[in-house]
């Protein structure tokens, strides 16, 4: 048996182990269609009580009324970025603020670009996106069809702590790095929205929770998978499901609940484990350098410097001797980034935390 | 240890036993990363690896030379029913030629339709989508962008013996259910696509095979994700790939040459599977109708219906008793449907095709 180290990838990334072994147990076959749940029709009952169980779940988490639809959809954020403009921006409405916090934002705005008139209504480039803005400093306006936000920059490290206001229009979210990771108040979202392979499942699942009302804004000249309102007027069969991905959703949201405690015990720990982190790098005499400013440092992406490029090539070496993997920062930023997404073991950051001070002693 | 059945699901469908005990063992990491299959980075070396021989997998099987471009992409057949006509119209040249032998040919060419001019080169639905046009039945022009069909009706199981002509436009195929049940030329194609879920791996991630010219059709202004050059200049890595689905088409790959003896052999296995159960349905003095007219016959997908609803019913249901699943016909169709991919094995047709047999002489 391969041993397993503490793996801080960005994502896809660490999975319950619970999780991990249930998939294992039931591989070959699932008791009910005596079949392996990568074998099974997306529309057979078996497989349509594994998506009932996974929604009902979120619903649970987070608190999500009837008012909203959850729909389990492939192509990752990045269709979500076309998806967002394409459905909400409606056929006369053509504008929408962004508030670009980071890479992805950034990302998203560029893209909505081709349907639409984007506002970029506060812009964090030329800061180096280390901070997330105050609400006076967003100029979003209510003739927007939509504010969009990303909750948690991955790359950057850079997390809202509590959502920007949409004055009078409509807030959409990319929270593909944090759902779940505490409770939201969802009745301020107009549009919410994750992938699932950072803190939910593995990649090819992407959930989206839209307001009802918004459907209606989806055109009929759409292509068809492209359309919020198709996918929910089939109930996410409009194709056939990514049913692997979704039956791992279900596993992550059932140890949440039940072996967890839920969200709020769940963010309880996420504090004290980032904490943790930034301790170490604010006790490091400039040593560690954190990339955020302090009040909006992520709890899901702990993005920090060394002194040189070398130092932080070394960190990365020597934390894999010490069983832990997946270290080094975005391609575009550099320097470390150590992930901590809700199924990265108290322990994980316990062995992070100290490496970071032997080393500190060691290399400072 | 639940017992598994002989699951004759047109998809997601069976996968060879061989490959689910890999994932099984695998789970819960592997050697390289430590980390499950679930949890490393679509950029990591260990999955670049493990997506590079799927892909070598795939041109050794097929033959694919290097002037095409092979992308794993997600969003399922019905993504492809908007890109094929979304980049291969381009921007000037808007007629497509579609081939309609069933209903999935049916609603591509409805989804093209959003985009451009489509012309039903041939249409099977006035004859119940029963069989494929003879080549000079077959009206596409050359003036057409592309011309479209569908190598294995999935629903009505009506296969293509041979591709149909293009008529000097370029040849696209939705090889969905039949890709890999036996070599193709594929110099023949300009563009041949099939999601995983029949015969190649789970669901979650579809196959493209691309002509590299073709590539120069897509349009900047596409939504990224729809934008076949975005993937191909990305090496499907325009966004986190499907990782766990692209990793099971390699073990599927890999069992198709190292353990089936590749396609040739496959094919020869896959004729004899379905010859068995069409003998019988042509020896049952008419208990048992074919859906397909005997030279269409599909070998993925064996559509026959009973002489009643209530038989049909009882043949399900006492099928499930004798340990085979999944044998009801798609609702649209009503009647069975045998669906027998690669990696049904011969035991599972000779059980049932024992069970055919039995019924008819108790039930006849």
């Amino acid at each position: 048996m391969t041993q397993r180290a503490f793996n801080f990838s960005a994502g896809p990334a660490v999975l319950p182990v619970p999780v991990l072994e249930r998939v294992q147990r039931e591989l070959l076959a699932l008791p009910g269609p005596r079949a392996s749940i990568l074998e099974i029709s997306h529309r057979s009952g078996p497989f349509l009580k594994i998506m009932a169980a996974a929604e009902a779940n979120l619903r649970q988490l987070l608190s999500i009324s009837d008012s909203y639809t959850i729909l389990f959809l492939q192509g990752g954020s990045r269709l979500q970025f076309s998806m967002v403009p394409m459905n909400l921006l409606g056929e006369t409405d053509r504008i929408a603020d962004y508030v670009v916090t980071g890479s992805w934002g950034r990302q998203a705005a560029k893209e909505a670009g081709k349907f639409g008139d984007v506002r970029v209504a506060w812009d964090g480039s030329s800061e180096n996106y280390v901070r997330t803005p105050a609400n006076s400093e967003i100029d979003a306006g209510p003739s927007a069809a939509y504010t969009y936000f990303v909750s948690n920059e991955t790359i950057e490290g850079v997390q809202f702590s509590a959502e920007p206001p949409a004055n009078n229009s409509t807030l959409v979210c990319d929270a593909s790095s944090d759902l779940l990771h505490k409770r939201l108040d969802i009745s301020r979202y107009g549009l919410i929205y994750a992938c699932a392979q950072k803190n939910i499942g593995p990649a090819g699942v992407t959930i989206v929770v839209v307001r009802n009302d918004l459907l209606e804004r989806s055109s009929d000249a759409l292509p068809g998978y492209m359309s919020y309102k198709a996918h929910a007027e089939q109930g996410s069969l409009f194709n056939t499901a990514p049913t692997f991905a979704i039956y791992v959703v279900r596993l992550v949201t059932d140890w949440l609940l039940n072996e967890m405690g839920g969200l709020e015990t769940m963010h309880a720990l996420n504090r004290q484990k980032a904490d943790m982190l930034y301790e170490v790098i604010d006790e490091s005499g400039g040593f560690y350098q954190g990339h955020a400013a302090a009040d909006c440092r992520s709890l899901m992406n702990v993005v920090f410097r060394l002194p040189s490029d070398e130092l932080s090539a070394a960190f990365v070496n020597e934390a894999a001797d010490g069983n832990m993997t997946a270290l080094a920062g975005h391609r575009s930023v550099g320097g470390i980034r150590a992930s901590i997404y809700n199924a990265m073991p108290m322990a994980g950051v316990e062995t992070l935390r100290d490496f970071m001070i032997k080393f500190r002693e060691k290399r400072g």
